[in-house]
């Protein structure tokens, strides 16, 4: 955080005081000798933000894929050497230049039609532990609290929540929880996503990647979101407060 | 909107019920014969959008550079074309490419690097005026109030709010309103922006570009955001609600 000297007005009330601000810092993701993309960010848990941005972007399947992650957080560059080259290397660069994607978000590799399947799981969970889960996620976000600029992700499973991290995006912190877990080798299969953000297609792209079954969000989902959701049979669950909840997919994975 | 069938859930009281979810489409925009971008929107306002986001990237300095913009509103997409080749246009397009982004935001063109000037404006409003633009900002959105799932943004001046218009993307949304306004040949002295979402320095850039003196908030800035606004001398307040509001920079520009 970077603390700046603010004026703070209430009505006909003023008052210059010193106010903390969520820092931005620009990400540039190089990968062999190609540099992939500058992500907008919060300038934590950067190595994590790489390894799920790699992850959820299909450019790789596991941390087996990367040799080494060198991350620069003074120039705010991660140099990534995969363990072989990207098989489909010319095609993959060309279509994310494309598409690609620059300031503060991510883009979808259009190779992961594949995973366009549904998900096949029996994980299942009750209301009651996703309104204990989403009360849990709420008191953990520190930065949002203090800056009110932040969004926060995190993994959770039956036990509570696995891992949880912040980023001045929405995407990126879902990026970096997913990160995380493919560095622990940790798998998925009966974990939840829950994110602070509102959920676009693309998230839900990312949460089929993972092979995540149940995404939780406070926040409003698309239409595009619900029917990706529905087609691939993910729980999608929006507007989780306290005990209230929207479940727009696959409810048979929530027990009432 | 699209309607859904969901399971509401309240502790353990549970109801299906139709419910209304935003749309959210992917839009292509097509410059002469090259691809420039797809970012993912709510499918209205296209034409506003086509055009913000041309002038926010610095690829048109107003509505004479533009022949004929066709939507075709099927398929999402725009095809432009303008009164003359872009002039770097190889340069422009290379940095696009490789900066540019595909899902959900917008790029920041680097060449504009000549508007991190500071801007000349004298430009000045009450404080209270602010407070009552924002009461009638949080009124207008009526998407917002069906879906919670979008995002706005207004042009207004010290008579009201002139333009308003609505997005999934916060982005978008502050392109529609600007490209409604270079549309309409208006000029942007003495007018404030004013946006539901957050401030990061990408936005700075587009109300820069515009030459708009003031962007206000209801959310929390970041401290690129709030560094670029001290350096180019825009007045920058967040946190915008009911009386409250948090002056990051240039306060001269606020009578309290």
């Amino acid at each position: 955080m970077e603390t700046f000297k603010i004026i703070k007005v209430k009505g006909s009330n003023i008052e210059e005081v010193n106010d903390v601000v969520t820092r931005e810092v620009p990400f540039t993701l190089t990968v062999g000798d190609k540099e992939l993309v500058t992500l907008a960010c919060s300038p934590h848990d950067l190595e994590d933000l790489a390894r799920g941005f790699l992850f959820t972007s299909g450019l790789i399947q596991g941390i087996s894929d990367i040799n080494k992650i060198t991350i620069d957080d003074k120039r705010w560059n991660a140099f990534v050497e995969l363990a072989s080259p990207l098989q489909t290397e010319e095609m993959i660069f060309k279509r994310i230049y494309t598409s690609g994607c620059g300031r503060g978000t991510l883009f979808y590799n259009p190779l992961d039609i594949i995973y366009h399947s549904k998900i096949i799981s029996d994980f299942a969970v009750d209301a009651a532990k996703i309104s204990s889960l989403t009360s849990e996620f709420g008191r953990s976000s520190q930065s949002y609290l203090q800056t009110g600029g932040t969004h926060s992700a995190a993994i959770a499973n039956n036990q509570g929540i696995v891992v949880f991290r912040e980023d001045i995006g929405r995407h990126n912190a879902i990026d970096k929880v997913i990160g995380h877990m493919v560095a622990e080798g940790n798998s998925f299969s009966d974990t939840i996503l829950i994110t602070s953000g509102r959920i676009s297609s693309d998230v839900i792209f990312k949460v089929r990647r993972s092979n995540i079954a149940i995404i939780v969000s406070k926040s409003a989902p698309t239409n595009q979101a619900v029917r990706h959701a529905n087609s691939m049979d993910i729980t999608l669950i929006g507007f989780a407060r306290g005990k209230r909840m929207n479940i727009y997919s696959a409810e048979k994975r929530i027990r009432i």
